[in-house]
């Protein structure tokens, strides 16, 4: 926590944020900013430094990968209701990262192939390479909150899914990759207002569905399907964090913290030269 | 070529660049920047303005096949010699737009399984989808290229490519996509400059491969395997486009207005709401 981006965290931003024991979703106010001191003029301060620390640390685990100094890798799953501000995270915080580092993923309603198949299917074929940040956008957790909500599967498949998803996750993390979970929580009158600027400019039609508004009459059940989900995988090795996502510049400086949290629990290192530097630099020189 | 950041170029970037009837490789300048007036001040300014263009047109077409709207995409096939800059392409200028709508592949040495199939296999299952930006770092042009100067395959086979590629990119260019492929063309000296850099530091020896002084050597013969890619594969449909590379600020300005212009050909639009606003407003309201 010496970095700069951290400098107004006065508490550990992923241990604030974790979904622990006892943990109440419902309890969690929206609206907060757990662990931050600053306001919204520090936040866009801290987020800009935090790009510059969160890019120089994506080099070095990429570099490192490339000498196959690292299996390491970085997945940032993302689980949110509509509107809560993927996007936003996407855009502001992965978009800042050198491309060539991250592989993103928005994973739709499944197709009649991916149906065909585990519901785990789809999803281990977009697994992060070592060195790379993965983003879900979306992920295999739609799998028991959507799948829940609207019995798209038996109660006992949706039962049978949160170990799967937990034995999933321990071999994703004993094979190297940090596994980082966020629910960005918002109020539903805040999605209100979201939604209702998107119908407002013609510009932003194209992100509105009329399902959403169906979505929100299940707005309780969905907040009981992910309290639910919380419970059952919010693992010492892949712990759920919830971030408060009223104040959408706090939301991404904390998911930003979380993800340079895990890049430098990583502590990727500028790889060694695999090759004599000296001898090199003379074959080019005479080349 | 009315756009903000085109206010320097005294002609059409993509007329400029294009490899036309009589093209010769040896008679591009790699210092020159055809088609530009400013000076690199002018070129940082127009890239930036060229940033927030780009980021428009791609959410627009993004927008407009998320309904349907389209079955526009963009490929840009970026093909080099080590170090000329394709990597800073992907960071400066495809770093710039939004991660959702960009999908970046770099192709390495061919695996076991890729080989085992035509060599368009592995770059069909990564083409663009309706609405995406897709970058090729490397292509299918390896294959006459490395393919062509390390005897990779019989000559007839190598033959027979330059065919299927045409064919390739006409279905490619029929089915909606406009491929934009650039060849970053720097000098020898220029090179090992960057090379010399790379090993001199020791946060770039991760860059550096002992086979690029190899590859130094066969330049002569890479030159001739471009040419005669060119005089095979710049076609109506998906010409090339050869961008001097030794100043890095030009190759970026140009290689953005090059895919400027292909967005602005697709010229997309905000999709109209394929539902009826007021009712969803008045729902929306209600919920």
């Amino acid at each position: 926590m010496t970095a700069k981006s951290q400098q107004n965290w006065d508490a550990d931003p992923a241990e604030t944020l974790r979904v622990g024991e006892g943990f109440s979703l419902a309890a969690v106010d929206p609206d907060s900013k757990p662990g931050y001191e600053g306001d919204k003029k520090d936040g866009a301060e801290d987020l800009a430094a935090g790009v510059a620390e969160l890019d120089e640390l994506q080099e070095k685990l990429f570099a490192a990968s490339r000498v196959d100094a690292t299996d390491a890798s970085v997945l940032l799953v993302l689980q949110a209701m509509d509107s809560a501000g993927k996007g936003g995270i996407v855009r502001h915080v992965i978009g800042a990262v050198d491309p060539q580092g991250v592989s993103l993923t928005a994973f739709k309603k499944p197709t009649a192939e991916e149906l065909a198949h585990d519901f785990l299917w789809r999803v281990e074929r977009r697994l992060p390479e070592p060195g790379f940040i993965g983003v879900f956008d979306r992920s295999h957790y739609e799998d028991v909150l959507i799948g829940r909500v609207r019995e798209l599967a038996p109660a006992d498949e949706i039962e049978r899914r949160y170990g799967a998803i937990n034995d999933f996750e321990k071999r994703l993390v004993d094979g190297g990759t940090r596994v980082v979970k966020v629910m960005l929580h918002i109020s539903p009158d805040e999605q209100k207002e979201r939604l209702m600027e998107r119908l407002d400019r013609p510009d932003k039609h194209w992100k509105y569905n009329p399902g959403d508004v169906d979505e929100r009459e299940l707005w309780p059940a969905y907040m009981q399907a992910y309290q639910t989900v919380f419970e059952r995988t919010s693992t010492e090795h892949a712990p759920w964090h919830v971030v408060p996502a009223n104040a959408k510049w706090y939301a991404r400086l904390a998911v930003q913290a979380l993800l340079l949290q895990a890049l430098e629990d990583i502590d990727p290192q500028w790889p060694a030269a695999t090759f004599d530097v000296e001898a090199e630099k003379a074959r080019l020189a005479a080349s």
